[in-house]
């Protein structure tokens, strides 16, 4: 089983809009809903790829209630949505939901899409306030999962409440039980937890320049793993990913640039990464795969899925080649 | 006991961002839910004012859920809040809960307010499909409803589903009951619902000016007579009331041009008209009271809710004029 961790999960809704106009009013078409923070897109990839996912962190109120019922398959307002990137035919691996009840009200984030342009303005509440005895609870259900789990992903910003050193307390236990540990965060969460020394990180450029001031790929992976993570996973965007491990340093692209909504991208090439490690895959093949994955997700018709044949098909001309080592 | 119908309900949320700039990401701070859809917010000043009041129409799905508890006066969320325009130590009056229960999703509306201009983006979901068998449950309660009501309200757009003429045929078991009727509403819905001779109507500018071609308000105003309504009270925004009725023509005044959010003043209008009429009170009075509450609502600080205090200072002070007969 993979464990992913979602701290501050979320009802994500799309909306759809002929356009967005600032101070008018709007008619909005097509709605969709869905279980949404990272960690949840990671386990919706996980389990189409045919991986047990147990997804952890907290959920409540009415929105969190939403979120569960859809989690569990079933729409409360609607028909049930297949998962994404499943082929015909093909049955994804369940999503056990391990969620914590909190008290507070999970939040929506909204992607407003403007049907002219094809561009997306974003409005993402802030999430509820976890008490202290809400995270205490958590951190003994985070403990009991980690004993059957064969890889934990900790993902996400942290909601309100939640104490910016919360992932490095996530990351010891996780190092403690051998349990491969991969941080996908931002910010100071990201600085306080790669001093737990997690197994992964993987910044995009952004996160990584905020981390090391440095906006050179190589030399900042290579700054960030002097601060304590052990392999950093750096996406480059459309130029695929720059791998620096205790194994070696390895760049993955893409065979060819591709237009689409990059929402999601990073999830999928987690879940890529995930399951490769579980399966026992080299890190050429994980590499091949996050960035598969990846490219198949930028290219889905909706936000966040993956286009299954896209992957089928990109997946063997990912372009892997290994650096030398580092002098 | 007043009635208001409300076909397409929503959850009014209000999200709070330091600057709304589309195709960016948004952090939302503040964010306030509550029931909304023109009859509900009719139904909360009613009660603000001590009227009990009777709300139906449609609510479904989980939003619908949340709507019908924060309706309730208590939050599903959070503290409850009280009613606005609620003086200390003055209890509101109950509004009963009379919606039924349809298996699609209430909608969500949701104003953005961008707290550098003041201005509000508003994005408004499209409601459930009712069927032809909620439609027919709801007849029977409306029905039943009107047995008991002094006055009743029908509000606001109409839901998926429901046929254009439905207003039609919510006019008449009102009339033939003996009960005064208001119909607000607007486009083909308020066209076709004129036809079966409401006591009143309540139009802005726009809304007269699609309904009769005119921009002119004496002209529009008598023509929208001609077409069935015994009563037009056109609302002409800062500009007050223009009221065309079997008993007379008046104009009402706010004492002086206010800035502030319009968000809710035509629903506090329909308030004060129909309060009036169940005391019993002259136009003048009635038409004094719808002026002062829509005034009242734009210089509160909260979109919809009504400053008693303003209300209060204001009453005595709106100018009310008759106009001559028409030739």
């Amino acid at each position: 089983m993979i464990l992913t961790v979602t701290l501050n999960t979320a009802l994500d809704l799309t909306y759809d809009v002929p356009k967005l106009v600032p101070h008018t009013s709007h008619r909005v078409g097509d709605i969709s809903e869905r279980p949404g923070g990272k960690g949840l897109n990671v386990a919706r990839v996980l389990s189409a790829l045919g991986h047990e996912t147990t997804v952890t962190g907290f959920a409540g109120g009415s929105t969190g209630a939403v979120l569960r019922e859809l989690l569990a398959g079933h729409s409360p307002d609607g028909p049930g949505t297949p998962a994404p990137g499943t082929a015909p035919g093909t049955d994804p691996a369940p999503i056990t939901d391990a969620l914590v009840t909190v008290a507070g009200n999970t939040r929506r984030t909204i992607a407003v899409v403007d049907r002219t342009t094809g561009d997306t303005t974003q409005l993402n509440e802030p999430g509820p306030l976890v008490t202290a005895d809400e995270w205490t609870a958590f951190l003994g259900r985070y403990e009991e999962l980690l004993a059957g789990a064969d890889a934990v992903a900790l993902c996400g910003s942290l909601p309100p409440g939640i104490h910016v050193g919360a992932y490095a307390e996530l990351v010891r236990p996780a190092r403690a039980a051998g349990v491969p540990v991969l941080l996908d965060t931002s910010g100071e969460p990201l600085r306080r937890g790669i001093a737990a020394r997690p197994d992964l990180i993987k910044p995009n450029a952004d996160e990584l320049a905020q981390l090391t001031g440095s906006r050179d790929p190589l030399r900042a992976t290579r700054d960030a793993r002097r601060r304590g993570a052990h392999g950093v996973i750096a996406s480059l965007g459309p130029d695929g990913v720059l791998a620096v491990t205790p194994d070696g340093t390895w760049q993955a692209k893409p065979p060819a640039k591709v237009l689409g909504n990059p929402t999601g991208a990073g999830d999928s090439a987690v879940a890529g990464l995930l399951s490769g490690l579980v399966e026992g895959l080299g890190w050429p093949d994980r590499l091949r795969r996050a960035v598969a994955l990846s490219t198949a997700t930028v290219l889905a018709p909706t936000a966040g899925d993956f286009d299954r044949a896209a992957y089928e098909e990109l997946l063997p001309r990912v372009v892997v080649e290994e650096h030398a080592p580092a002098a």
